[in-house]
């Protein structure tokens, strides 16, 4: 299932905030349909978000009337800050558009005409794309070098094939599996508060038609306590230069339960999910989220009126319990003094 | 909060399934609604469960025209099977129509009319109540000796005053600690899937001034590791002879959890819920529940239909997870072997 399709110049868009209900594509022709699409959630993850934005600039210059090269730069460039404050701390949004306004400086200086850069902009989004489906295939190779035949896999939240391109990060094995005739049976937390593991995993698995259970969140430590689960993988916001690893809230736990039951704790890191400039876990930023996800959020009020919440969107798992990261480049386990820093440098 | 009171020849019943929408008290005056009331969930918690019944009961012979002693003793038998199908598998239940059973037999044997039976079988069922309250009162002031004024401590499902006469067993602590102007800050696992903590806890620690707050159940370690809870406090479904705890889902996690943030970890359990003729927890049953708890309970469907589902009820926790059990005769601390089973047996 590709989330984000290009099509006839247009941008063609799963709806993210409907499933598992219903399966639509929105048709995305003008910038503002994108920007909207990004802020309102309809497409999530931050890979999905780079690449929209990406389509999403190419389709507000596509029919650009600007007469000369300079009125055109300063167009996309006027685009690209209206798009960019559509989820303003999706580091990926800001990187994609980086992408193609240098694209279109080179061309610039190279003495291209606009309909020649408009070209090489829709190519650079095109290859955005293309680059994290071949990232996401390669760490589901590596990663799938870790599993064997009919083992039971766990996973939190969606690092899936909807967060990306193709594939997804910790949902990549999986797929390629499948594609080897092998048998995994995948345990999907639900992901509390806003359910990605119960609405999205479970979906894309089912679709693929790879084996999956549902469960609750405080029920991971059941299925590894009975041997339903033989390891545990996952994705990744930021990974912090030593190794401590943010990630979906609920991330931190299942770290822990692995370790009480032996079981290893994989975390597939796309290169560029690893921030070198963040020496610790605690240098990264914990986002708190409004109450009304966990009161409220799931069609019916569920807490007392006024009743105090706590709810960090994130967690931080430190660098001791992660057995390894799954990175395009291969596998990175810790250094002797049990520390990823040297070894994840020398891969960016 | 008295969730079941009895009041002019009345049973009234505070009804959890509103909860905490609205606080509705029923009204009943027959067996039959009694029957209603368990069956449906408007009442819950074992002893609870136990103390409608008693009510229930004596409702379903405070009638009675039967002419004969051995006439109104064949009717008691009788109303008292009909009120065990309400739910067959709670204990409590059974125990407390045995209780109100035995009475009536000493009665008969004593020469009692049937006037005099039935007044000693209201008796005995507000003696039940007494009773209860009594040990969740003693539970709590056990529990109490182990925390200071000003702890975070974490709980998990409802072992509250909502599934007891009065102050619950793992929540009694918080109720004397109020009493005596402490102020402990009380953190909530939702509990999910059915939000036992969310809908019931947090609404019954709200209603009397006790400071909680509600997280999630992945969010559990992050309290422990940012230091706002300094205990974890549950109550138990069973405890088998050795100490393994069988209890709501997501206690297995917690104590696993508290372990590795050198939390303690404490039980309470009334010594009827310690039942020395289980010798481990492997011999306890797990109920397995619908799937639909998990994917549509929360007012709208949040998983693709037709997939597979998970579902246990409830969980087992070693004994060598848990520092210490809360009964009403005192803390039971683990023997040198980390079993606790010849000390738990001295107890009963």
């Amino acid at each position: 299932m590709q989330s984000i399709q290009w099509e006839k110049d247009q941008l063609l868009l799963l709806d993210q905030t409907l499933l598992p209900e219903e399966t639509v594509f929105l048709t995305l022709s003008n910038i503002e349909e994108v920007w909207n699409a990004i802020r309102f959630l309809k497409v999530r993850g931050a890979p999905a978000i780079g690449m929209a934005a990406a389509y999403g600039l190419y389709l507000g210059v596509q029919y650009s009337q600007e007469e000369s090269v300079n009125a055109f730069i300063v167009d996309l460039e006027n685009k690209s800050e209206y798009l960019a404050t559509a989820r303003p701390t999706a580091v990926n949004l800001s990187w994609a558009l980086k992408r193609l306004k240098e694209k279109a400086y080179q061309g610039q200086k190279q003495g291209m005409n606009i309909e020649l850069i408009k070209k090489i902009l829709l190519e650079e989004a095109l290859k955005i794309q293309e680059e994290d489906e071949e990232i996401c295939r390669k760490i589901g190779e590596h990663a799938l070098s870790l599993f064997q035949d009919n083992m039971g896999i766990l996973t939190h939240c969606n690092a899936g094939s909807l967060a990306t391109a193709l594939y997804g990060t910790a949902t990549a094995p999986f797929y390629i599996a499948k594609e080897r005739g092998w048998n995994l049976k995948i345990f999907a937390n639900e992901t509390r508060p806003v359910l990605q593991g119960a609405r999205l995993t479970t979906w894309e698995l089912q679709r693929a038609g790879i084996d999956v259970t549902l469960i609750c969140d405080n029920m991971a430590a059941v299925v590894m306590a009975n041997h339903s689960v033989q390891a545990v993988i996952v994705g990744t916001d930021r990974v912090a230069a030593n190794g401590d690893v943010a990630n979906k809230i609920g991330t931190y736990t299942l770290a822990i339960l692995a370790k009480e039951h032996g079981l290893p704790f994989y975390v597939a890191a796309p290169l560029s999910s690893i921030d070198i400039s963040t020496l610790t876990g605690k240098d990264i930023p914990i986002e708190e989220r409004s109450e009304d996800e966990i009161t409220v959020g799931l069609g019916k009020r569920i807490a007392p009126q006024g009743i105090k919440v706590y709810n960090p969107a994130f967690d931080i798992t430190p660098y001791s319990l992660v057995t390894a990261f799954v990175t395009e480049k291969g596998i990175v386990y810790p250094e002797i003094a049990g520390q990823y820093a040297c070894k994840l440098q020398k891969l960016k």
